[in-house]
Parts: C-alpha cells; sequence; structure tokens
C-alpha cells in the first residue's frame, strides 16, 4: 500500500514534511510505503541527510507549490504540476491509496471535488475533525469548515459520514449521533436544525440520539457531533485556542487536555469523496505529519471509501 | 436605588437566593437596597436566620412560582403573582431600577419582551455574555441563545448593545467589535456573516475590527464579540464544560481559567430592553446571586438603558 505526502505543504515544509515522513516510513514499515510529492531539488538533499531507504520512501517529482495564500481554484487549475495537483491525479489514478497535505486547505478541498470528486449520493463532502471525548477515546466532529451553510439533507448526511468513519475507522460500535444544538428538546434551535433533527430521527443507517449542546463535546452522549461548517470551525478553533493557552501556562500534564493537541491526530479528513484525502494544520509538526500518514493508512486499510459508496449507492 | 431578585428562581432557591441577597445587601449598603421578590412563607424565615436587617433588605409577597420546566410564555402569561411576572411589573413601573433572577430563562426573555419591551428601534434584545480575556479584563459575547437566528440588521445592532455595554458598563473605551467568523477574511462566512460584515463595517456607532475566529475568543482582538444565539450558546457551554472539567480536575489554580466561572459575574443582562433585567445561571450559587445583583447595580448606576435609547431613537 502507497500512502502519499505533500511534501510542500505547510508552515514548515519540506522540512517538517521530510522528517515526518521518514517517521511514518519507520512506523508503518512492511504495511506501506510513503510517496513524497515534491520539489526534487529541495527534498532530495532532505531525504539524503535522514540516508532514508528507497525501499520505505518514493520521491515523485511536482515542480510547482500552491502557496498558503493562494486563490484555491485559480491554483489549483493553474498549477497542474502542483504537489497537490499531481497528488491527487496519483490518488484518482489508483497508483497512492491515501493522499494527505498540511497545505493549502482550500486547494486540498477544490482537489477533493475536481479530481477524484464526491461519492455519487453526497451532496457535499465535510471536513471531520477529531475530539478527546474525557472519559478517552475519540469523537468526530463535522463539519469543520468545509461548508459554512448547509442544507438540512447535508447534515443529515454529515451525521451518516461521520458515523461511518467512527465505525470502521475509529472502531466504535453503534456509533451515538447527536446533532449540535442550543438546547435538548426536540424543538429547539434553528429551521435548519429543527429539520434536521427530524430527518436524522428517522433515518434508519445510524444512531441518532438527539440534540446536544456545546458542553457535551466532551463527554460521552455522542461519538459524532453533526453541525454546519461554521459551528464547527468555531469550536475547533476554540477548542485549539484553549490548549495554546494551557501550553503557554505549562499546563498540558493532564492526559486529556493534553490530547486537544491537533498533533495527536495530525489531519482532518475530507469525507463523502471517492477516496481517502486528509488535510494537515498548517503549522504541522514531523509528529503531526507523521500521525496523518498514519491516520491515511488507517483509512486505507479500513475500507472506509467503500463503505461511504455502498451506503450512498442505495 | 432597588435592585430586585427573584428570591424563588434558581435550583437552590429560594435558600441561595436568599444568602446571596444578604451577601450583596452587606456590599451595596448605602448604595441599594435589595428587593427581595417571592413566597413570604418560604423567605421570610430565611431572612430571620440571617437576622437581615429590613433597611437594605425589602421582602416583596409573590404567590406564585415559574417552575424551571415550565413553558415560559404560557407560564408568564397564567402566573400573574409569580415571582418573575411581579418583578417586571415592579421593573416597569419605576420601583425597582433591575430585576434579577435565576429561573426560567425564557420566561425572563418573555417578561423582558412583553412587560419592559424592547428599546424602540431594536429589532431583537439579546442575551449577553462575558468572557475572560487572557491578559485581563472582560470581553462581551451576544447573543447567546435568546435569538437562535439572527438576520444581518439584528446582528448589527448587537455589535451597538455590547460596543455601549462595553463602554459604560465595563467601563471600555471605544470598544473594538469584531464578528465571530470562520475566517479573518471579510469574503469569509455565510450569507448572513458577510452581509453582517458589509453593515458592521460602515456602522458609524462602532469601532469594527472585522471579523475574528473561535480562537480570538479569549485574546484582546475583541472587546464585542457579535454573533447568532445559536453560535453563542455553544461557544459559552463548550466554554463552561472546560471550566466544569478543570474544577473536577483541580486544575482551577490558574487565575485565568478560574475566570470561567459563571459566578464570578453572576449573570447574562439582556440588552435591548427599556429597562436592566439579568438572567442568572440556573445553578446558581449565594456569590452567583451576590454578584448578579452587583452587576445588576452597576447596570442602573451607569445609566446604560438611556444611552441604548438615545442611540436608537436616532
Amino acid at each position: 500500500m502507497k500512502i502519499a505526502l505533500d511534501a510542500m505543504g505547510g508552515d514548515f515544509a519540506p522540512q517538517a514534511a521530510v522528517d515526518g515522513a521518514v517517521l511514518a516510513a519507520k512506523a508503518l514499515a512492511g504495511k506501506a510505503q510513503i510517496v513524497l510529492i515534491g520539489q526534487e531539488d529541495a527534498v532530495r538533499p532532505l531525504l539524503q541527510q535522514h540516508g532514508a531507504d528507497a525501499e520505505d520512501l518514493i520521491l515523485v517529482s511536482a515542480s510547482q507549490i500552491i502557496e498558503m495564500g493562494e486563490h484555491p481554484a485559480k491554483a489549483y487549475q493553474q498549477k497542474q504540476d502542483s504537489s497537490i495537483a499531481v497528488g491527487y491525479r496519483m490518488l484518482h489514478a489508483g497508483e497512492v491509496e491515501a493522499f494527505c497535505s498540511a497545505g493549502n486547505t482550500g486547494a486540498m478541498l477544490v482537489g477533493a471535488m475536481f479530481s477524484v470528486k464526491p461519492v455519487p449520493g453526497v451532496m457535499r463532502p465535510a471536513i471531520a475533525n477529531f475530539v478527546p471525548k474525557l472519559h478517552g477515546g475519540l469523537g468526530i466532529l463535522l463539519d469543520v469548515g468545509a461548508n459554512a451553510e448547509c442544507k438540512p439533507e447535508m447534515l443529515e448526511q454529515f451525521g451518516e459520514l461521520g458515523s461511518l468513519y467512527a465505525q470502521y475507522v475509529l472502531g466504535i460500535d453503534r456509533p451515538k449521533v447527536g446533532l449540535m444544538n442550543l438546547g435538548e428538546e426536540e424543538g429547539k434551535g434553528t429551521a435548519i436544525t429543527q429539520a434536521t433533527h427530524q430527518l436524522l430521527k428517522v433515518n434508519p443507517h445510524i444512531h441518532f440520539i438527539g440534540n446536544i449542546e456545546g458542553r457535551d463535546l466532551f463527554n460521552d452522549k455522542a461519538d459524532v457531533i453533526v453541525c454546519d461548517g461554521y459551528t464547527g470551525n468555531v469550536m475547533l478553533k476554540m477548542a485549539e485556542s484553549i490548549y495554546d493557552i494551557m501550553a503557554e501556562k505549562q499546563m498540558l500534564d493532564d492526559p486529556f487536555f493534553n490530547k486537544f493537541n491537533y498533533e495527536a491526530v495530525g489531519g482532518s479528513p475530507i469525507l463523502g469523496i471517492n477516496d481517502n484525502a486528509i488535510i494537515g494544520h498548517g503549522v504541522s509538526t514531523p509528529t503531526a505529519i507523521c500521525n496523518m500518514l498514519q491516520q491515511g493508512y488507517q483509512m486505507a486499510s479500513s475500507g472506509i471509501s467503500d463503505q461511504i459508496k455502498n451506503t450512498f449507492k442505495s
């Protein structure tokens, strides 16, 4: 199995990308090879410094870079030899089983939509993130930013997508799906959350437990937390800021709060597309990159894309 | 000056309410009298236990109680001798300068809308909450639940209301107003946040600093954080849950995180109505009640309602 990494993506690329890839190649030795995609001149010397073994680390050349500030759609179209465009071409061609990048989030989404494309039946793919649970394990929160505005039918599908991921990748049996709302009662919330509640309630593919509130993000009420991308993004960034404040205050001895660290998981999968793509944090460290690649391996070995395709075929 | 308290409101009423009122009467001695509104049989003995001085604590009888689970509008209409209805009547009649309750939030809102009424020109009053800032002081977040869905014009007014409160009650000179969004760039967000951005940008009454993100809640970018009631409620409850988790883990030595405690401020003012009303947390302790009453005194002495009326008159 081959897992690809955008060697040019992220604030500390290519150094952090190569360092992370070397770590992942060791961790996944015998199970998967890491394919580094980027400018050969920049990446080759870093690989040589590591004395990295060509068997576990393959370098594929891509001459262009989509920078962090570039307009995603324009850059993706114009830079067809960028590491992100090459990565998606390889993913679409089946040459790699997953593609990971800590680069331009928008370009990663554009590539997902126009190259590997949404699964037929999925209205809009979502970006998922993971939340540490106070009593152990992870929950999955989606959408966290791909779709600022969502129709009830989209949110319903996020419930299904998250549920499949929780089941097949996180190994949670019969995941509990909760709808983020401002009250637990069925009639609470906006017209959209009210309509979504009704759809989720009768959806036969999921185990819907009803509305949850902001206070329930970290408890065991729901394994899958459904919300629009605006709300998910606000919650995600708020959690990140709390981690940063605690880090500054050297309060991270606590194992629960320590798990707020984005590094621990590595990246945010795009769910509802035909292949496995993961977006990493811009500031990704080698540890984060390594974990993102391992997450890519887990997604690929779980067959989650096929599970999603089968569910939405009907 | 007289500040009224619903003696029957909150999970631990009337005990916590009376205890808090006694504390506040001492703290505000010579400046304000506390008016306790509730069932005389229940409240009088508690007051006598304290040996409370009749000069600082006045008991006004109200025979009915609106329970936490009751339908707000129905209960408010049917229970015209409830402590909440009596409190609003006294507020409207000018017999007290502020009314505070840790009781049924919905009934407090209904009373605000139908008794003292919104300030002419204010489309929809908002519930405000306070966020501790990492480098000291408080920010104001609104709406946190009165309006799950908001039009851009409502959100614009929340910016004005919050700005006036920050200026006249919190004493912040030229408060910075930020719009909660999923990215800093002007074009980011939903159709509603995009339209709101344009309105806030040209509003001459406020100092708009642009979009902020979930990570900016606790930093110094904005003093006033504008969002719809759904998003504000999710953020508020998420912050509360973090405080609860830290309390459980005995991590509250830290002065910043300690300020996440709702007790420190006491309550959430309803902004945009003709008088001063504050809603307390259902679990309010005597300390929380005491702080809510002091906050009521601060609001009343600041003349914030008149400032709001003057601003929206034009």
